[in-house]
């Protein structure tokens, strides 16, 4: 036998996790996790890495690394109104840091936890630096998920909670609630599963508004007009870092003008603020807005 | 917008590919892919990393790592029994390695379409070091995978191909058979598809004989006696090699005599070499083999 290093540290990583059961019916251990999904039901299948010195640093305590790294893949299950399932977690390290790996796989336990999505398989192997690449899986009830391609002029443009935070907390590490912005996001799963039905189309925000309203009107052949003053930025954030900052992980969601007093209400009751920034029109681009700011967060630049 | 580059990354990187289609309902795009699972089946998810200086160097050419990130996940449904259907592909690369997308790409759609495996979604991201991550997803009727906890007393070991080679081929790069052994490892989809129904237990040779043999028995709760001379060993490569060179990629099953004939067949149709190289046994542990031969290949090591 192996004398043991990678699958004692597989062994351990499991530990923190919830046994598989339910639609999982066959967790870690084998070849292949098996997934049962519901009759009715499709899946959302969404892979996202997070990569040391490009997504997080060595500030972020390693529990804050679990944390996001499944934060971002469940925003955007969320933003697809699909309820998790279970996810799959290949972490790439260094020898030297596998003592980071008990609080990485905490931090990643509590949030899955939290959204009832089951850890159903992963891979360990050696790298010259630490990242995080999950595949998370969500079912959604067969052609009602939320897709990007959806809107329709005279629909609303509609954010969720306030933006420039994470960005905001680049800048000023030492503040508490702007730090927790960029460390510790909170996919807006529940939002998305209250949108089915009643938005016509979805993305998250992980790479800044002006940006990713870009891809949303793109793929849905419209434009739109901003209004800039509507935009609810966070305290301590600048108005550039709400439209470009990137990796807020809010909703960004197209709603027909009749369907907002019923969103607004099934949000009011999960907490969750709205706000309308601006409308779908017919005439591409994207108008009200003038685009001085930086464009995107990119992770690749 | 973004100056463009992870964005025209991916649009290259998918052009590669085939378009979604079928059990695939939403390809690469959205926020996440949506797959349309058949009645009747379950779903077989599996995620492996290959990484630079661990499972490749830079003596491969970029559509043998191409091809080999998507087969060894392969490799993992075949050894579940699984019919392939899609995967995600999550690339991070330093940003002077561009250059190698589209030839790792052309590599990997290769085998994609001969396994008539959908690309579905994939995240490309800038790291210190070329990796490529992949999330395979393949359908089996409900309840027939093929695991690795059903090898029963009796059972006969059956194992297909010729072990060694990839080890050999990492000792003798200039030897272009082992070479290809090493680089572009052959999933044996058809026969874990024709193992259905008649090996209990079944898991892909990643680490090495002794080593995948170790898992399946412990998985199983069983013993096994294995008899090393009639070990396939590929021409060129040493028996320690084929008992822990690893990353052969031929699958080890478990067998009940009765169906051996009917599987044998079946191979033979295949063109698929079997050879039978122990048998099951009720005490626990593994004999007729001195094992003097050093442990399995460890990727983390």
């Amino acid at each position: 036998m192996k004398p043991a290093s990678e699958f004692q540290l597989i062994a351990h990583f499991v530990k923190a996790f919830e046994a598989a059961r339910g639609e999982v019916a066959l967790g870690p251990g084998d070849d292949a996790a098996l997934l049962r999904p519901r009759a009715g039901e499709e899946l959302a299948v969404t892979v996202d890495a997070v990569v040391e010195d490009v997504h997080f640093t060595r500030a972020f305590p390693p529990a804050a690394v679990g944390h996001k790294a499944l934060a971002v893949n469940l925003s955007d299950l969320a933003a697809m109104g699909a309820r998790p399932v279970a996810f799959f977690c290949a972490v790439a390290l260094p020898p030297a840091d596998r003592a980071l790996l008990p609080a990485l796989a905490r931090g990643m336990a509590a949030l899955a936890r939290e959204s009832r999505c089951l850890l159903a398989g992963g891979n360990v192997t050696r790298a010259a630096q630490l990242s995080v690449t999950i595949t998370a899986v969500g079912a959604v009830p067969r052609g009602q998920a939320l897709r990007r391609d959806g809107a329709r002029p005279g629909d609303l443009l509609v954010v969720s909670g306030e933006l420039g935070g994470a960005a905001a907390g680049r800048r000023h590490p030492q503040d508490r609630r702007l730090r927790a912005r960029q460390q510790r996001p909170t996919p807006r799963l529940s939002l998305g599963l209250a949108a089915r039905g009643l938005a016509h189309a979805a993305i998250d925000l992980s790479d800044g508004l002006t940006q990713d309203l870009g891809h949303l009107l793109a793929a849905s052949r419209v434009g739109a007009r901003l209004e800039p003053t509507r935009i609810p930025v966070q305290r301590g954030a600048t108005l550039g870092e709400a439209l470009s900052g990137g990796e807020d992980y809010e909703l960004l969601l197209a709603v027909p003008p009749k369907a907002l007093p019923r969103l607004e209400r099934r949000a009011g009751r999960l907490g969750v603020p709205l706000a309308v920034v601006g409308e779908v029109t017919r005439a591409r681009g994207l108008h009200g807005l003038a685009v001085t700011s930086p464009p995107g967060h990119d992770h690749f630049a």
